[in-house]
């Protein structure tokens, strides 16, 4: 196969605020120009902007025109900024924040679009931390435990509320109108493609780690209605529909379409997928063994395997759900960044910002470099990064922070630096559980903000003893999705061969010291034994305190 | 016996850092003047100021010559404030920090006033907090336990660093000239005295608690021979003098101590007494289950009880430790108001300095103000309050801090008034031991810098769920070291008499709230199954911190 050097494809990744397209060269994956398109409502947590009513807890909705004006705004921006024609660009690929669901009419027109239901939160998008569905996620998992369902081991045990049965769940029981309206309930990953092309397709990634798809089929009509009797047609009424692989075509950019973008008409579109799901191929990651970890305010751990194994805690396990032919693994750490973030606004007192300013630099750089002086050990303590609770690999969101060691003389640094390496003992428990069910990590790719923390990415190799590969490109999900472009488009045959081309990763950026390993591994001894305690049931303190809470709370109000 | 009902008497408080003189009417105790000196050398603990040369870490050594000048200064000034004439009063009492040891002279001039010794450290006074005598204290206990000396539970199975024989085989050790020429190793507090009356005295008090005299007598010759040869003789040698009891008069006002003070020649001078233990009287705290908690920087606890119990973790139970005719108990926990004042110093952020700025008010203040607006429980931490160790009951200098419950939510008054619990609920863990092993705690007599914080005492007084009373006086010490100086001047018949007629409590100042009493019941259990697992060897993984910082620094240097 031959590629014409000048032909370009275009990617964008959907985030939580924003939307980014970025222009790649197909040879040689070059990042030729890229835009960013802030949404204009960002995330809908407090009221609904149609009513300007206020919107229960925990609530987090989104607006789908929003998406749309992402592909009117950054995808032409980007092309223009990468100086190319738009005639050179053959593809284009997207990825999405998920589980982020629409509710749509058999055209695809989201119920919020419709006069009757504007007024109506449950017609909107409900974005992936939207979390008022945590009841109907508990009978689920309750149900599912009772009738020992096989698929739920495939999701560590526990289906979260964020995903798309709690949350139909949910539609249906709060907003029975809404729910019988809806012809589908669909993927925001998938609506934006079918906006795009102008046909719906289901990509198998979101059906399997957020849809529940495993081995051909979903939960079966007798287990949804136990749930509700209304519930029993969910799949079959809501649902199902064919599944595409990643990579595929999904179809032809539509003229309506085009004249959004810019694009040529005509030009493939590829399959939606997932922001985590689509760095793997951008990082080269497409192996068995190769786990990438993008790094922000939480982490999302990916990797794919040559064999299914059932992995304590990890969040899914979807046959071609990251690369075909391989089955795709998730696991995550519910906090990392924001745990960071929450000690510097919180627990950093003046001297040491008043030390930053004079000196130009950030808090933030300030505790790096103060930490980066210490030897392993030398703060004398240790804590549990479980402040956002623990995803991989005990499934708790209940959980909570712990820090032991504390005396007179701790400093803020020495707090700061235990909570960095909290969070690598929290990816080593993971690692480790993967490695222990038959699924060897044997290469670690770091992608995410948090690859600029030179300091965090030491402990990180440190801790886990292996050498640190770090993805080449800023904007990972845009290139992944890119490439997912170019496989669509028929310029590689597949996303291995796209992979080696057109992604970047640099290997061994990051050595571990020998010196550092061993006092680690003490330290996470500790750090298990402290796990297991606070984790596993010995003392169930975490539990009571949340619940103290509630009802100190309740005595309140 | 009728009482002058213009006899006065004064009370001399000497602390860590000044001392402080009160005049008091004796028959009803009426404060009427009062004056603070501050020692010229404070604590002397960075560099020895008659040769400029840095002391090694944790030394603290204090200059006798300072307390002289309190006896020169305050003293007058005292008895000026109150409008009295000098002639008026009938005797003077002491109190003193303690283990505060002074080598001396047959004479009692410290070694540290001989040209010879003046630039030898080890011959100025070794201050209560001098913890440089570690090793010793050590081989005393591992010495003890292997002997099985039956002294040792009377302690609470550990003498501390800071009492008489760690710091002297300290002296003999590493200073056989200093020890060789010192005829007697003093007390302070009996040092003072002697300096007042011109001979020396040594009160049953200091003896007991520090100075380890159980049923009639010291630990034996082959026991301090065991631990060094040369060191058989210390008690025979250094330490061995009559005793005297509290309240009794160790002598009259000398002619030169008279020129110091102003007072007339002649009168009663009472025995040396320890600051904490004199503290009871002051509060009216002299019967069997009064328990009078000094709450400053770190928190003492004495009680007098009619039986001998070994009592778990307790400081030491000393006959007519307090109270002549009663078992006088102590306990004490290492770290209470300095781990506030570690908090708001390091763990506060800017917004809340800026806040209490704006309103005029100390970060402190607001920190109660909306801790105070909590409802038990609903900040949903726990927290150990081991930053400074733990003495009762665990007596385990080398545990630490721990802080369980933190979320992305928490706040700084969150953490803050869980620190305030966690003291109170280690109080009641105090409290619960002496009931617990047949010493029944009655009554909570708080006394000491913490009194003013309402919140804290409204805490206390629902963790232990008892009323609490509080001193009716500012200078407790001074106070009840006055009446011991009517005592010994015979204006009553013992302290009993004395504290009735002269000492103030406020009874049931704080009562317990039911509703919060029973949600710290709960709470409590928590912090017991915390507590017994970081202390009592389940996870000994404090300990094991205190290695890796040790090591994480031996590696650095």
């Amino acid at each position: 196969m031959t590629i014409d050097r000048d032909a370009c494809v275009v990617g964008v990744d959907f985030g939580t605020l924003s939307g980014r397209a970025v222009v790649v060269r197909v040879h040689d994956g070059a990042e030729l120009g890229t835009a960013v398109h802030e949404f204009r409502h960002g995330v809908v947590d407090q009221v609904l902007p149609a009513t300007g009513r206020p919107l229960p807890p925990e609530w987090a909705l989104q607006v789908p025109a929003d998406y749309l004006d992402v592909l009117r705004t950054a995808v032409p921006q980007a092309v223009e900024a990468a100086g190319i024609s738009p005639s050179q660009v053959v593809g284009i690929g997207t990825d999405f924040t998920a589980c982020t669901m629409v509710p749509v009419t058999a055209d695809g027109t989201p119920l919020c679009d419709l006069p009757e239901f504007a007024e109506n939160p449950h017609a909107y998008v409900k974005l992936w931390r939207h979390h008022a569905a945590q009841a109907q996620a508990d009978r689920i998992n309750e149900l599912a435990r009772t009738r020992g369902e096989t698929w739920l081991p495939r999701y560590g045990g526990l289906i979260s509320s964020e995903w798309e049965f709690a949350k139909g769940l949910q539609v249906l029981e709060e907003a029975p109108e809404v729910y019988a309206a809806m012809a589908h309930w669909v993927e925001a990953a998938d609506w934006i493609v079918w906006q795009l092309t102008g046909t719906y397709t289901r990509n198998s990634c979101t059906a399997g780690y957020k849809g529940i798809h495993q081995d051909g089929a979903y939960p079966g009509e007798d287990f949804l209605g136990e749930l509700n009797p209304e519930f029993a047609g969910f799949v079959a009424d809501k649902l199902d529909h064919p599944l595409s692989a990643l990579g595929d075509r999904a179809g032809s950019l539509t003229a309506q379409a085009a004249e959004w973008t810019g694009l040529p008409e005509g030009i493939a579109v590829a399959v939606g997928n997932v922001d985590a799901h689509v760095t793997a191929p951008a990082a080269q990651a497409v192996e068995p063994g190769q786990m990438v970890a993008i790094m922000g305010t939480s982490t999302c751990h990916v990797m794919s395997g040559a064999v299914l194994r059932e992995v304590p805690g990890m969040c899914g396990v979807v046959d071609g759900g990251i690369v075909p032919g391989l089955w795709g693994y998730e696991a995550g750490q519910s906090g990392v960044g924001d745990i960071f973030a929450w000690f510097l606004r919180s627990g950093v007192p003046p001297v040491y910002h008043e030390q930053a300013a004079a000196r130009g630099i950030s808090v933030h750089e300030l505790l790096t470099e103060l930490a980066a002086g210490q030897a392993v050990g030398e703060h004398g303590l240790i804590a549990l990064d479980w402040h956002s609770g623990n995803r991989s690999v005990l499934v708790d969101h209940e959980l909570s922070g712990v820090v032991v060691g504390q005396t007179l003389a701790t400093k803020a640094e020495d707090v700061y630096r235990a909570l960095l390496e909290a969070t690598a003992f929290g990816t080593r428990v993971i690692i480790d559980a993967f490695t222990d069910s038959g699924v060897a990590v044997t290469e670690l790719v770091i992608a995410g903000g948090l690859v600029k923390n030179e300091l965090l990415m030491q402990i990180y190799a440190d801790v886990v003893n292996l050498p640190l590969s770090v993805i080449g490109s800023a904007q990972g999900p845009a290139l992944g999705s890119a490439m997912h472009a170019a496989v669509a488009a028929g310029a590689y045959p597949d996303i291995r061969k796209a992979a080696a081309a057109m992604g970047s990763v640099r290997r061994n950026v990051v050595t571990p010291v020998p010196e550092n390993v061993e006092a680690y591994e003490r330290l996470f001894l500790d750090y298990q034994e402290l796990h297991d305690y606070f984790g596993r049931g010995a003392n169930d303190v975490m539990h009571r305190l949340r619940q103290y809470r509630r009802d100190a709370l309740g005595r309140k109000s």
